[in-house]
Order: structure tokens, then sequence, then C-alpha cells
């Protein structure tokens, strides 16, 4: 496997033509919030299971993939759910909002606003239903038993099947303090957790987070569109600084008791990846100090909330970082799989919860990006890894004694989607790859063979735009030895004998990549619109972005930004070897953390970068967040200089080029103070940045302000670097 | 005087040659916080009386003006107050921070941080001393009685002669939240209102505010500097708006009583121009409603509280602004002289207390700019006025009885001294006017004529810089009819049959003008670096600048901005008849009233500006405070479409050319409000402003931050107007 990926890596494979039609893009076309971007779009068809049953959905009806019949059609719900043909109001508004939980029964369920209903589509009625309060939010259905969470405020809710509430939160608040939160995510949505809610496997107990943030600062974040400025509470817990608390209850709906865990460690560890054991009994949680270099798997006791005993431990001298809970094996209670990227690499592993045992199932140079799920038939686990090449995502299946892999699908691409079946023999699979702007495939998991649903066509070419030619490759890290992939893109009526102005987008920082294999190398629309304008792209992916395994990803440990610079650095000299790389027109734009790069590019590098555009940038680690910031900072008291090394207060005196800082006014991520701690230190030294703000924005634009954010990143190039 | 103030207003006076000399400025040259900005100054004296005996200060000395000789040096009151040669706390640290206030005694006045202190310099002795606490704000000292008022947070103190140190304040504030203040100016500063105690004339009474602001809300200022950011109390009362409520109350020393005033109207009425009766038994206030159209000159018992009566009132279907107190004949205490322009210009009138029967003193089509003081023996009174000149500001005596008016000093320039003598016979006059830098004089107030004391060099001259041609003209405003005064500032090596760029600096609102017969028809250093680099300056006193008379002034009631924008452009056409101005080079740049009428004329006109450079400047009046905003707009609620047609944040959508807003990130005035929502504003309509904020800095930027600030203007003029 591993010759094919370095072929691979160093050809530069052209994803299109560059056939010189004449239709030209906007940025309506180009990007998702554009007036426009929907007619550009490749074609996609959404599909679902009933059990095994492939289904595909359409804004009229839901039918059968295998022959296209027709299951149920959108009229017939509404009509059976005593919805007249003139009513207005209808319950179900479309196929695409049906879903089909039960494989034994035919039952669709819709999920509004104000209600959840089961429709039996067979019997032709209203199976059950119960109406949501307004204000409802955090909404958790079982499936099984048909309770429901929900929280209003900092309160925590339980509406069970026969429609009886009951509040689970005794203290949470309802001031607007946000003090004390219930079953909401903690610890900032890090360690991959997105909600705070989790229901046994019957449906009977609800495990819940409850997280004290009275200690921690609220950031003063001001909302100008009142009559009156005012500001709004945003708990932010800054590296170094107090952080909140939390705790973990279980809430038994039958006894209606609450038990509280008896949670050992500080006060401020971090309580993740909650998992449920299957017969409902035992709780799981992935536990992690605050220095985030000790990770215990702790057994609790669901009835008394005690601890039962520590499953695990693992310990690393930079960080440990778990991302995923524990998948219990469907045909044996007893065991889990779970992931690890303990040999260097995320892998699956098969824990013995009798003995603590862990097996690994999967290994090499490469990573598991996703756990799919099981085939419970023939007991193999199916996954996304980039065996084949870093940048891809493909689809697999391994057996769990033997280890044998079996590719699901193509070899290639991107794939997004793999939905599988009730048994887990069949797979709706989706994927695009540089060439193939979509594919939507239904396989068998133990064959990897199927068929075709979709293949969109290119609605760029088919439409006639001007298409610029993108290529990926790989140059070595400055360390001499790693591999780096990146993606160029070269300008509209490309012509090697002319020079170029041209532009690094970055991101650079960890859980993120910008380079892989989907549909024109994931070129950004933006990119096609400078291309448009006569610039080159580059975007390469450094040291310490993802899926590259641990040793990649850690490599800037305690030392953000260095690392990163020096791997964008080869980039620029890869740029310079170019003859058609204009090295005195050189400019760098990016977002986030690629805000932090750019930044810091343009400081670092005042002789080497012209211009930059810099979004939502960290400017000092310490006014990040604790949970990100001091996984790979560790605290501003632990590290005193390799936050002062790193920050960009200390290097805007140094700012030659012109650099635009543009954030989002209300960005609770990247807050406000970073760009203006850096506007004020350039003050300072008698540098001159350019600044822009989005008011009532957050850290990222949303959609309907994209092309007026780009318009304005694309000027600033255009007034400076293009001339 | 007409004729002559014609002649002059047509006539375009060249301020200086344009030598082709060698030298360059740079904005540290020519600001005030340059770091060159001293050497570039004219050269200065410093003057005070002691008594009706001229002085002289100099770092080491205080001499006599008549002969030169020392009346007593630094050294010596160091010595008498105890001070080695050898400590480095000197009591007094230079000539120019002594003053001499009893006419009669050989004692000389020293106000430190720590101390008040009165050395006599015959005996050579300390007289009197008083420790000041630590914290001591708005200190006022009485010299009759020496009793000392200051406050601390929000309470009132008086320290008396014998150094004992009462609270007069019964409920100030102490925990940061300012809702009720003591002793402090108050209705933010209008009415010309810059303190909040006043003692009577033998300083055993003390008038002071009380401000309980309570009921205004705080807007979120955010201070960047701290650990996490965080807000500070700004209660900013905005138009339409509950506004804070003020009382006056009179602490007598003697009785150790305070008496409230019985105030009678709204508890939202505005008293102002506080003034006591000679004998201290009556306390005058200029009270006005809120609307602003109905001004009662009240006198109150100060034994009581009572109101004794309404003296006069003054109506007016716009506004009425008083700005000044009454001022007692010192050979009659039962008449005063007090300003109106009730007939239509800024005039003297005495009032006889009495029989409540007004006077008037002066008259024309010119106002008095400001009342100076009274020639006790001759009973003349001495004032400021332009009735020579609209633009100018010239000293002169006029007979109560007779209305005679006699010229004092030059009649030319703009005189910005004007210190009386003890007797008023002698004044310390100093003024500058196109072609004088500095000129300094001790004249006769009868005569008007006297001694010269310096007349500065031209600096700019005598050290070789390049400086530009400065002229002054005027046109008619929109009306047709009315006078409108520039100044035009012609780029360094004028060549009349090129084309310049063009750049328009305004401000236009009220209370202010930028025209005026000061050194260089006081061109702002910024305007010489602007003419450096090519640029033709023109700026213009539109409608609703000062000066010029009520109706002049009151043009642009309940429509800010309109009458304004419509004189611009005549300052745009007459610019556009010239053939060296290049009409599709033209800029505009202003600050405060001025970025309003940047962001206006840029938005209002967007075929005609290229490029503006706003700076703090109201978007909408409804964000604007009470006060101010109210006088020229009246309430949201009692004119709403005035505030809808006024209010840029619906012309936002307008904007064509290049406009660059910068805003103080604390700025108390136009809080950051405006700014934010016109940036909304152009968001959502898809116009592309630009922005710059300099964090920690208010309404202006200090003095440190004008050079970055300027090089900013200057640069964005360079990227986008001059090529």
């Amino acid at each position: 496997m591993k010759i094919k990926a370095l072929a691979l890596a160093f050809a530069t494979i052209a994803a299109s033509s560059t056939l010189m039609a004449q239709k030209q893009f906007t940025l309506q076309d180009l990007l998702w919030g554009g007036n426009n971007a929907h007619n550009l779009r490749a074609e996609n068809i959404f599909t679902t299971w009933w059990g095994n049953t492939a289904l595909q959905s359409t804004p009229d009806e839901i039918k059968k993939v295998a022959d296209g019949s027709t299951l149920v059609t959108v009229e017939e719900l509404n009509t059976w759910a005593g919805v007249t043909p003139e009513d207005k109001n209808k319950v179900v508004r479309s196929g695409h909002s049906v879903s089909f939980p039960y494989a034994d029964k035919s039952l669709a369920m819709v999920s509004g606003l104000a209600k959840n209903i089961l429709i039996d589509f067979e019997a032709h009625k209203v199976e059950w239903q119960q109406s949501i309060p307004e204000g409802a939010t955090n909404r958790d259905f079982s499936t099984e038993s048909r309770n429901l969470a929900f929280t209003i405020e900092g309160n925590l809710y339980v509406q069970t099947a026969d429609n009886k509430t009951v509040q689970i939160s005794t203290d949470g608040s309802t001031d607007g303090s946000q003090n004390i939160v219930y079953g909401q995510s903690v610890h900032r949505d890090e360690f991959g957790i997105t909600k705070g809610t989790f229901w046994s496997p019957d449906g009977q107990q609800l495990a819940f987070y409850r997280m004290d943030q009275s200690m921690v600062p609220s950031y003063p974040q001001v909302d100008i569109t009142s009559r009156i400025s005012q500001t709004y509470v945003d708990h932010y817990p800054m590296a170094g600084e107090t952080s909140h608390q939390v705790k973990v209850g279980v809430y038994n709906v039958l006894n209606g008791k609450t038990t509280w865990l008896d949670l050992e460690g500080a006060d401020d560890d971090y309580h993740t990846n909650i998992s449920w054991a299957p017969d409902g009994k035992t709780l799981y949680i992935f536990e992690l100090n605050r220095d985030q270099n000790d990770m215990r798997l702790v057994a609790y006791d669901t009835a008394t909330g005690k601890s039962l005993h520590t499953v695990l431990q693992e310990c690393d001298e930079k960080y440990v970082e778990p991302l995923n809970g524990l998948e219990f094996l469907p045909w044996d209670a007893t065991k889990a799989v779970m992931q690890s990227q303990r040999d260097g690499y995320n892998h699956l592993y098969l824990l013995d919860l009798k003995t603590d045992k862990l097996s690994q199932i999967t290994s090499g140079k490469w990573v598991v990006q996703r756990f799919v799920g099981f085939n419970k038939k023939d007991k193999t686990l199916i996954y996304l890894g980039n065996e084949s090449d870093p940048r891809r995502s493909c689809l697999y299946s391994v057996n769990i004694k033997s280890g044998k892999r079996t590719l699901i699908g193509a070899e290639d691409g991107v794939h997004y989607l793999a939905n599988l079946s009730e048994d887990g023999q069949q797979v709706l699979d989706a994927y695009t790859s540089p060439t193939v702007p979509r594919s939507i495939n239904l396989l068998s998991t133990k064959t990897g063979k199927g068929k075709n649903l979709l293949t969109a066509r290119d609605e760029w070419e088919a439409q006639g735009y001007n298409i610029p030619e993108i290529t990926s490759g790989s140059i070595k890290a400055a360390d001499g030895q790693t591999d780096l992939y990146y993606r160029m893109v070269k300008p509209i009526g490309f012509d090697a004998s002319k020079k170029y102005p041209t532009v690094i987008y970055v991101y650079g920082g960890p859980h993120a990549h910008n380079v892989d294999a989907s549909w024109h190398w994931s070129m950004r629309g933006w990119e096609a619109y400078m291309a448009q304008k006569g610039y080159l792209l580059f975007i390469l992916d450094n040291r310490g972005s993802e899926w590259r395994g641990k040793e990649f990803e850690q490599a800037t440990f305690r030392r953000l930004g260095e690392v990163e610079m020096e791997d964008q650095m080869c980039g620029v000299n890869y740029l310079k070897s170019l003859p058609y790389v204009d090295a005195d027109r050189m400019g760098v734009h990016g977002w986030s953390f690629g805000g932090f790069m750019t930044t810091n590019l343009m400081c670092t590098y005042p002789d080497v970068f012209k211009v930059g555009v810099a979004g939502g940038p960290v400017i000092d680690w310490k006014y990040y967040e604790v949970m990100y910031g001091e996984r790979y900072m560790d605290t501003p008291q632990t590290n005193p200089e390799g936050y002062e090394r790193c920050s960009l207060v200390n290097k805007a005196k140094n700012l030659k080029g012109r650099l635009q800082i543009i954030y989002g006014h209300n960005d609770p991520t990247c807050v406000p103070q970073h760009t203006l701690s850096f506007i004020k230190a350039s003050i300072e030294a008698g540098t001159q940045p350019d600044l822009f703000t989005y008011p009532g924005e957050g850290h990222n634009m949303d959609a309907y302000h994209q092309p007026h954010l780009h318009e304005r990143i694309t000027r600033y190039f255009e007034d400076h670097l293009n001339k």
C-alpha cells in the first residue's frame, strides 16, 4: 500500500481540463451563501433506511431503492395525520424529514418544532404523538422508550412516552446568568462532546451533564442592535484561569430518582465520551486531568453512582485526547470497540470489559478516520480510513479476529456518507473524488460491491464555466522527511512563461486539513474566483494538521505556530522554484488558526509576504479557551516562554506588508481581545495593520455574509498585491 | 465696519510665501504629539499678575515685566518652604506653577498633588498650607476663605482653612456604579458647565451639583487590557431616553448645614450657569426645560433654598442655549452683565436685578465671543468680538452707558489670551494672525495701546521648511446670500496648469469653526503634510458653525447634516471651477461631527467624492447624548422623520467610493454603536467601507497617537486618491 501512496503523492494530477469557456464565476455562484450557489452544486439524492430496506426520499414521497416503488407519499402521511389538503400547517412538509426508526414496524416518524409524531403507514393512522413545550432545545428522543429529554434555559426535563413532564434539574439557571447549566454540551465541545444527554439503551435512564460555570468570568460580548448597546453573558474560561466544573447525573425514569456519579479527580477534570453498557447498569466515562496527559476510562454503577473500577489508563508526555466512546459489540455485551492513537496512529481496539484487556484490531502508518458500525451477521467492523493515501477517506470492513481488511466501494476520493442498514450487511455510500463531483452507491459490506444510485455530472463544466487547473502533490516538510500534501490552483488562462501573483491559503491547526482527494482536491470556491482574477493559489497541510498520526500532530506542542510556519516556508521555497510564481507578489490568507498563521507569517517573514488577510485570528494563546489551548500549549503559568514566543502581540512591531485582520464582532471563540490586542500593539509600535469587523457575527461569518466577506478579501489583494 | 469685513472676505491673502526650501515635514514635526513638534512651535513666554503688577515666569524664577527685575526665584521659594537643594521632591518645580492670588499680600501660591502652600516671599516663610487627601479630584480652592472643596468617587468634601475635613454628600456612590455623583460637572458638560462646585464670594458657602444617574443605562465600554476583557461603568443618556436628574445644594461652612434648592420644573430639567450674588445670599441659576426652548433665570435664597422669583424668561421656537452666568458689576451689586443671542447675535446685556430690566450694551451683526472682565476704574467692560471680520477675535472695551467701543491692541488675528490686571486697567494680550505666529503684549484697556513683550519668528520659515501657500476667502452659501469662509492650502510646488487631487477637511457642527485669522489661517499640521504630498486642501465653515449668529447656527435645526452638506457642495462647485482642481480625484476627511459629515457626503454624493476618511462619526443621532442631540434634533419621538432622514444607517447602501471609518474603541462621546451600526448596514446592503479602531482611546486619539493616526489617514488617500 505504501508504494502506491507515494506514487500518488508525487504525481500532480490535473483535476479538470482548462476548457476556455466564456462564463465567469461570481462570488454568488461560488460561495455556500451565494444566491446562485444552488445552481452550481452537484446533483444529490437523499437516502435512508427502514431496517434493511434502502429508501430514497423526495419532497413528495419515499420510495424503495430496490425497485423504485413508492412506500408512502407525503400527502398520504398528512392525510392520515388528519391534515386536509387545504391546511397550511402540514404535519409533514417533505419526504426528506421522515424517518423510519423501527425496523420491524410500519411507522414513519416526523419531528417538527411543536411535536413528535409516529404514523402507521400500513394502518393509515397516527400511532403515537407528543407535543413539545415551546422553547425546548437540546431535544434527545429515545426511539426505544419514546421518552424525550430537553432543556429550557439552564434546566433539564424529561417528557415520558405518556406525555408527563418532569424537571430533572434542581438548580439550573433561569436568570440569564447561565451559571448552572444542565443537559447541554460541556467542555466547550472539545473531546468529541456535542451534547449533554445520553439515554440508556432501553431509554429508561438518562445520563446528563451538569456544568457549574459561575466561577468563570463572562467575556463582555456587546449586542449593538438593542436601543442602547448592551452586553450578554458568555462564560469564557481562558487558558490558565479558573475553569468550569462538570458533574454527571443519571435520572431513572421508572423510579424518578437522580443518582450523581461519585467522580474522582479534581473539580476541573474532563468527563468525556459517556457510553452506556448494553444492560444499562454501567456507565463508562473517559476522564482526563486538566493537564490532559493522564486519561482513565472509569466504569460507574448507575444505581449507586459509585465508581466500579478504572478500566484502563493512557498517559502521554504531551497529551492524550479521547474523542470517541465505547461501541459495544452487538453480539457480545462484554466487549467494545475503542479508538486510540496510543501506537502513534488512530486505530481500532477491542476492549474486553471482563479482563480490561485491549487488543489492537487495525494498525499501520495510517489512521482510522471514523468508526462507522457493525456488520452484525459477519461480525466485522466498518470504518473509514486513509490507508491507500493520506488524502483519501475510504470505506473498509475489518474482521475482528483476523484483522483482514476489505475495501468497500471505490478506492478513491473522500467517502463522506456511510449509512449502514440495520443488520450492517449493506451500506449507503457517498463520495467525491478529484474528478467526481458526487457518487452515491448501495453496497454490500461483505463483498464491497453493489449498485450505483447516482453519478453527478460536473455542473461547472456543463454550464460552461472557465475552470482553473487544480493539482495536488507533495513536498518535504522542514524536517526533511515528512511528506506534506498541497493543492495548487493555477490562474485561468495560465501561461507558464508569465509570472503570477501567488496567494497561500492556510489553516494549519489541529483537527483539520485543507487538502484531500475530494472534488477539485477540495478547492474552495474563493480559490476559483481568485484564479479567475489571475492569481495562483497554493494550499499546504503542514505538520500539526489531522489524519497523519500522533508525531505529525504533536510536533507543535508548547510552540504553536513555529513548526507550522517552518513547513509553510517549505511551501514558499517550492513556489519560488517555479518560474511562473512571482516571488515579489506573495500573499497569504487564513481564518481562525489560519488567521493566527497569516498574522504570524506576515510578522515573522515580513520580506516574503507582501499582503495578508487574517480572519478571526488567535493573537495570544492566553486569550484562548482552557480545553483546546492548554492541550497544545499547557498553561501560561507552566509554559510562560512558550506563550511569550508564540504571542503575536510581541511581533506586531515587525509588520511591513499590508495586513488586514477581519473578525466577527461577537466572536465567542477567538474573542475580540485577540485582534484588539494586536491592533493596540501595532499602534504602539508604529505599524499599520488594517482592520474590519462584522457586527453580530461570531467566529465564522454566516453563509449570507460570505460573498461580502470574500469580496472584501479579494479587494484587498487586488488593491495591494495585483499591481 | 461692514465694508471692511466684506473687502477682507473676498480677498484671498497669501499667508506665507512658497519659498522653495529643501526641508520636508514629517508628521512628527507637524502634529501636537509628534516627537519633534516642540522644535517647530512659535516661541512663547508665560505671564501672570500679582494684583496690578505684570509678571513673567520662567522655569527658574518670576520677574517683573516692567523692568525685568526678579521678584522671587524658584530656589528661594523652595528654601523658604524648607526644601534643601539636595531634596528631590521640590515643593516648587517651576516658576510657571506659581501664582500670586492676593493683590495686597506678598504670597506666592503653589498647588501640588499633595498640598496647597502659600509662601510669603517677603517674610521668607510658609504662611499657610494644607495637605490634600490622596485621590482628591475636582479640587476647588477659595482664595478668599482658603477652604478647599474636592471629590473622591461620588462624594463631596470640604477641607477648611484650618484643615478640618467634612463630608458634604450623604449618599454619593462609592461602589464604582457612579449612580449618585456629587460636586462634579453635570449635563455632560453642555451649557458651559465645566465643574460641579461654586464658592460664594466670601468662600464660606459652597453651591454644588448632585446628579442621580442610576436610571441611565451604562454603555458597555470594554477594557481589553485586563487579563480577561471587562466592561466599566459609563452612564450614557441617549436622545429620547431617560436622562439623569440634577439637584443643587448649598453647604454653609460656618454652620455646617446643607440647604437643598427647591428647584421647580421637571426632574430632567437643566440647571446651568450657577452664579452667586456678591452678598452670598442669593444664587442665580439659568434653568432650561428638557425641550430646551424655555429658559428661566431663577433667583434662590440660599438660606432657605426657596426660589425668590423668576428674573427673566427667554423662549425660542428652536432652542435657547445659556452658556454664561451673570457677572456682577464690581461697583454695583444690583446689576450684572449677561450674554444672550436674543437679538440674533450673542451680545452683552446689563441686567438690573432690582427691576429685572435688561438693557442691551453691544449690538450689531457680529458676536461677542468672550466676556473678559471689567475695567473697574473706568467702568467699562472688556470682551473679545468679531466685529471687524467674522474670522477674527479682537479685544475691545465698551462703555456700559454710552455703548462706545474701543479697540485694544491689534485689529487683526485671533486674540486668545486676555488676562486682566486686578483693577482691569491693563491686559496681557496674546494673539496670532495669518502672518504672525505669536504676539504678546501688555496693553492699557483704556487707550488700547502698550508694550510688545514678544513677537515670535516663523519657525517653519526660519528652519527652512517648504511651506505651502495658504489663503482664505469666502463664497456664498446654498441660500445664495450668506458668506461662508474657507481656507485653501495649495500643494507644495503648485503649478496652476496642473490638476491636483483635492481633499476637503470638514467639521461643520455647532460650537466650532475651522477657518479663522490665526496663524496660517488656522491650518492644521496635517494639511501641510498633505500639501507636501501633492494635495490641495480646502476647508469651509458651513452654516451651523459658530460665531455667525443665531440664524446661521439654527439653519440646521431638526435636520442635522442637510444644510451643512448643501453648503459644502457650494465649496465643491467652487473647487470645480478652478482649473487646477482635479474633480475626478476629490476626497473628504473629518472627525466627530466632521466624521458624520464625511460619511454623509460619501453616501449622499457618491459620484463626487472618491475617497473619505471619517473619524469618530455620529451615524444616527438617536445614539447621541440627550443634551446636545435633543437641542438640535428634538427627540426621536417628536421628530421621527428628521431622525430617519439624517440617519446614515439608511444611507450605507449608497456608498460607492472608498470610505474608511476610524473610531476610538472606548469612545464615550460618539459611542461605538454609531460606527458599528453603519458597518452592519453596509454589510447588509453589500457596500464596502473600511474600518479601523484605536483600542483604549476615546473620542479623539491622544497626542501620542496622532502621528500614527495621520499616517493612516494619509496612506488611505495615497492608496486610493493619489493614483
